[in-house]
């Protein structure tokens, strides 16, 4: 089980190789002075080059020398990779096949040989079981183990150290061995902080496990935040999570976007999904922190471009900042023009004109036009739409 | 004119109001340690508070009752409004009306009285005269002050605190107020250290100042660092940067652009034009920092979500990470599904298909269909487009 003493430990191993990672304040929420525990800034962009280290380091010459493997096609892959290179250990990391290039290429660029295994991530952690049995390698899981726990933990110990009066430090569950090796230390050492864990809606399985007293299996996952995709909780990790976690909130795959818009634009930090829920609860008034000093871990960064993109359009159009619509115009000279004018004349920015002559909807002498603009909110939009009506425009939304 | 004294006084105005913003080791670039300050991390987005703060600070109480004025659509509007608001003090700002949407509520958001001129900055430069002359407020530079100035330099301080071995700061130039603060710090406080400032090609008007030792104003200034876009450096900057600063070096847009995406990629981190264009420098090679520890600020991170976008498609596209290129095919079931699957087996990400039946360029029994593609790297592409053609499909750049 885990102990102080190796929290303490991996504190001292991690000293010099992982950055102590800034804690930035980022003003009033709901309330409460918000903190932000920076680990999306932590060496491979997540907290996971911490737990995955610890474990390694904590090896036998002999089990180094046969190498480590691991299954992820995250954050654990970059930390196990990571810290094999750092320690001059062959690591093999299997992926699913069907995983983002630029994870694949990230975690092949800190030297580990990766394995591309058709099918989902149980196809993948398959692989790696046989492979660990043909070669002997020690499999390095992702939360399911007090070393990897104890990594984890150090980032309470930093957390105490750069806000000795923090009130509640919140942060992201998976598996659960970030929150369990944070939540364990700091109860050892600061039994009034409370420790808030958060989880997606589509993907609350140590939700269910504390809520029924047992660990359950959900049946289906789905949610943006990739990183706690996790269909089954740990067993260590769950009677961790039952005795030192004061609470469990879950949040929308919304207020996950709007989360890390808002980390983008205010406070110039990416998060990937699992990174912004401790911020999404926190914004969306889940946890009561009016009048407390909180802490949101953001746990990682690692998110592709592409998807990012993806996310701040969501976010973009659920704050009301972005709309699309449609409208049919005569096909006549000047059409187009007229009905810009009017949409300008609100304070509205045209980002895109869609023209289709051809959309079975529009009668023959008519063109269908579809806008994207960008509004100020969601009563901006409301005014352009009765600006638009009352000039004898059809708004189809 | 700037005096060392000037800038410890900043130091001390500024303490507890400004954050004292992270030092992010980054690796190896180039031969030389990279560290990133990252003023990005700013409270208000930018450096620019630092000097806007101390310069109202030392305002008589007379000229602090009349109220304050700038001129700015960018970092330094928000510098005031923010640092007004604190002490309690009226701002004004001008903003010319073009300016986006996000920058103009920013401002307003931090309690300013926004004055929308119709025109360009010039326009809006002219009105904020006016009312100045009208209402006895007290006009804000932006950078041509020596108060200015020592708010600014107290980033030196902090860096020559943060990593005292430092060898080189790397830094923007717009105005120049930044630069002269810094330098004028680090010369005295560490005259070995070298401070080198970056210009964007399109609005290098203090190299050219420098190179001509005069100053001189740009005809005309494109830049998608519209932070440093100024046309004529400042009396006092030019003077300081003439006596201080080693050297200065300019980046082209695309360099602009790719590391604006390693830093949001790579480093989590969200930077305007401005604050990415010292990153820019040593990753393009343009200083030498071979075996040094350099230290590069990213200046500000206020860029509007659709403004980035637009520079991570362009950043992608130079890296030759997304491509984008026609085809035609014949008019016949499966025609579609059979090329994709010949992207597809190069290890290619579809991203976008258009499919276009009616193009002229296409025969009467053809479809030109053009898709956005995920690729690793150039190499990759011409890998891609080989092996398209060998298959008989005409590629259309």
């Amino acid at each position: 089980m885990l102990q102080m003493e190796m929290i303490w430990n991996a504190r001292s191993v991690l000293s010099g190789i992982i950055n102590k990672t800034p804690l930035i304040p980022a003003g009033e929420v709901q309330g409460g002075s918000l903190y932000l525990k920076a680990e999306c800034l932590q060496k491979t962009g997540a907290f996971k080059l911490r737990g995955a280290y610890y474990k390694i380091a904590t090896l036998s010459e002999e089990e180094k020398r046969r190498g480590v493997i691991a299954c992820s096609a995250g954050n654990h892959a970059q930390g196990v990779a990571f810290a094999a290179r750092d320690m001059g250990i062959h690591a093999v990391i299997c992926i699913p096949e069907g995983a983002p290039l630029s994870k694949i290429e990230a975690t092949r660029s800190y030297g580990a040989e990766v394995v591309l295994v058709p099918g989902v991530y149980d196809d993948a952690y398959a692989e790696a079981i046989r492979l660990r049995d043909e070669h002997n390698y020690t499999f390095i899981h992702p939360f399911d183990d007090p070393a990897i726990m104890a990594g984890q933990g150090t980032i309470g110990l930093e957390i105490l150290d750069q806000l000795e009066d923090v009130d509640v430090i919140v942060t992201a569950i998976g598996g659960g061995g970030l929150i369990s090796g944070i939540a364990y230390a700091v109860k050892q050492l600061k039994p009034s902080c409370k420790v808030i864990g958060v989880q997606s809606e589509g993907a609350a399985s140590m939700v269910e496990a504390l809520r029924k007293d047992e660990i359950i299996t959900l049946p289906h996952v789905d949610t943006i935040a990739d990183g706690i995709k996790v269909k089954t909780a740990g067993d260590k990790t769950f009677r961790m999570c039952r005795q030192y976690v004061d609470e469990v909130v879950t949040v929308s795959e919304s207020e996950i976007a709007e989360a890390i818009l808002w980390l983008l634009e205010k406070q110039k930090l990416i998060t990937e999904g699992a990174g912004a829920v401790s911020v999404a609860a926190v914004a969306s008034g889940k946890i009561d922190v009016a009048g407390k000093k909180v802490v949101t871990l953001l746990s990682g960064g690692n998110v592709d471009v592409t998807t990012l993109e993806r996310i701040i359009k969501h976010g973009l159009t659920a704050e009301g900042r972005v709309c699309s619509f449609s409208t049919l115009l005569h096909d006549q000279p000047n059409a187009l023009a007229t009905f810009l004018s009017a949409v300008s004349a609100v304070g509205v920015n045209v980002l895109e004109v869609h023209h289709d002559r051809s959309s079975m909807k529009a009668g023959v002498n008519a063109i269908r036009v579809r806008l994207v603009v960008e509004t100020r909110n969601k009563a901006h939009i409301q005014e352009l739409y009765a600006a638009l009506t009352e000039q004898g425009y059809a708004v189809i939304e």
